[in-house]
């Protein structure tokens, strides 16, 4: 395993023998709490280092006893980094969303992060080892998978501060846990206990706090180790496309083409090494993913 | 608690010292059945009595030993209120939604309901108390939070009379209980106990007689004392379009304006009150939301 | 009950003296693997013989030890069907979908039979009697319910062979497990034991390997005797329709539609039996279904 490379300041990155990466939320003394400085170095991350080939998957923890506490409510004035001399309308948001003064002044930082990850075609685990709360309980929800620990808390608390929940989250949260579930938890604004939200679909597992990351990583060489990464990376682009498209003929055409392509490139190497009874050598690599949508 | 106001026909309607009110189906000598006037005395309730900033959320029960026992099959004639000369297409019902004859020939009064439960930016919570048939079981799909007593049977029993399950109950019930048992419940069109619907997810929670109302009306209130309702209302209506909409991508810029609406807003009180440990003070009102779709 | 018609290679066809067909993959020597064949027959099926008003509803097994094993990979050169010489685009796939050569040189073949499925009006139910892999367990995931055998295997195995899911199933697998769950068996591509799929809720129930069969047409006859055609085809049309649709608006101009044809129509027989203590006599057909979708 490589050493911690401290490109970042408020993250540490680490890339093991097979390309499991792990993110550390790494602001132990402030909770690991949300800042502006996290949400550009999340996105980069999930944009730019996580896209490198030799990344196969990636695992986020927090480091200490919290995931991430929120937002950072300690620094002075505009918690939130939004320019309030804007007065955005929707309009505004569908024509020129990357633009400024939209791109700083009116996005939700949390929403540019959960996208980004979003859109990284290879597995995302959140190992919720502690307090995962407001940004820090959403960011978790564009994740693939996520494994708690049983100290891990969880809360959609926007509502007691007036706000509502952001990055995303309204159409990750009834995706993964239906839709009465989602407004409960939400309206409730509390603060859940590992096991609600297991019961409550959230979670994939719980673990004891010294077992958890292992098991994140586990499971993430699991997906990994002998697969292609064009079908990982399509695989996870199908179900994420199809779980908001309106029709299965949708899904069709998308199943088609990817299914073309990887029938056509690294399952040939799959089915031949299948008939062999050998394990496959994929060539394939996620940065060349087709595109499978238009 | 304010008297029970009698505007009504076939509804009672009080509202509690924090704004939670409660909305009684109140023919109980004909088991709540639903009528043409019911129908049209529950849109207005939805779309003019509960839009006042007074009312925080609602909650809905029946009165006697059911709650809605279905369309009032009783009726001479088209119970239905349906104008049969006419042939109503697809193209018409998309162009002409909101005209006559098309209001009032065609449309499903169950639908009517259903749409103005759904657009009312508070919570509404159905506290199930006895029988709910038909547009007795489907009407409580449209709101947010469906608890029950012991003695509740739910019906989604119109494949037995030649009907289909209307009230946009197809939108809702495969985003509550998944597609699986949305087809299997329709397709059975038997009456279901508290216990199967609550293993299936329809139910939030089981209560005994006794104690549903009171738990429903706990629970309202939970919601809403010291919340703003501008967060509140925001975030029922990014929930409910973040279940419908195609990409997280529509979610951030509803989310991101929602955001900057509320922390510009109520939520400039809720982070002053929370660096201060005071309970917020809240000036938002529901009646004045922001649009954040467009 | 009918003999056994064998007008096909791969499949048997039975119809019981209520209209539940039982459909068998019968090519138990290969333990019902998916060929080309098989795929151009039962899309035969479910487009036209099933489509015969005597046909009220499908039960689909396989014959032997298992359900389906996946595509035959035993065959030489090209199992997939694909005409490796074309460089199909998105584009291409959404206007020619119908085209030759997208017909059979590009389009996934398990997606036409998973379409066929999906557009026949009537209630399909997979018997999982044993190993359902790969397009053998796709296959099922656009049938509306799936039962299983405590023997029965279920593996979404693409990834092993460097390929991707298909036949639609990015559209229904999030609808029916949530997206945690669709992402992580993918991801695995393990094979699951009924307990595992059932806890999973892909399965609806679980059966000894000898009382499999007769309690998935027994389930089918409990959903078509005494009912209405028409409205347990709008109602499957409905339901798939909303699961899919972005705002409950949809569902209402769709639901008004199929409310006014069925109360016109078989509801009327419907209402008089219900008041007459009677068993409706219904006179609909689902081969004239209306369009209530436009």
């Amino acid at each position: 395993m490589s050493e911690p490379a401290r490109e970042f300041e408020t993250l540490s990155w680490t890339v093991d023998e097979v390309g499991v990466a792990t993110l550390v939320l790494d602001r132990p003394d402030a909770l690991n709490s949300f800042t502006v400085t996290m949400a550009r170095e999340l996105e980069h991350v999930f944009t730019v280092t996580a896209m490198d080939d030799a990344v196969r998957a990636v695992v986020v923890t927090g480091a200490g006893r919290a995931f991430c506490a929120g937002m950072d409510l300690s620094a002075e004035g505009n918690v939130f980094g939004l320019d309030e001399s804007l007065s955005p309308t929707p309009e505004d948001l569908r024509e020129h969303l990357t633009e400024e003064p939209y791109q700083s002044g009116v996005r939700d930082t949390g929403g540019k992060v959960a996208l980004a990850i979003h859109a990284l075609p290879k597995p995302v685990i959140a190992a919720i080892n502690g307090a995962a709360v407001g940004i820090g309980a959403t960011m978790t929800l564009a994740m693939d998978i996520r494994m708690a620990s049983t100290r891990a808390r969880i809360g959609f608390v926007f509502g007691r501060l007036g706000i509502v929940p952001e990055a995303t989250s309204s159409w990750f949260l009834p995706r993964l846990v239906g839709l009465q579930q989602a407004l409960e938890w939400v309206y409730a604004a509390d603060v859940l206990t590992a096991e609600q939200a297991l019961a409550g679909r959230l979670l994939r597992s719980v673990h004891e706090p010294e077992d958890l990351l292992d098991a994140a990583q586990e499971l993430a060489r699991s997906f990994v180790v002998d697969r292609s990464p064009v079908a990982l990376g399509l695989a996870k682009q199908l179900l994420q496309h199809g779980a908001g498209s309106a029709h299965p003929v949708e899904a069709h055409r998308a199943d088609s083409l990817a299914m073309f392509h990887a029938s056509t490139g690294d399952g040939k190497e799959g089915v031949a090494a299948f008939r062999e009874k050998r394990t496959p050598r994929f060539a394939g690599r996620a940065s060349e993913l087709p595109d499978v949508f238009g």
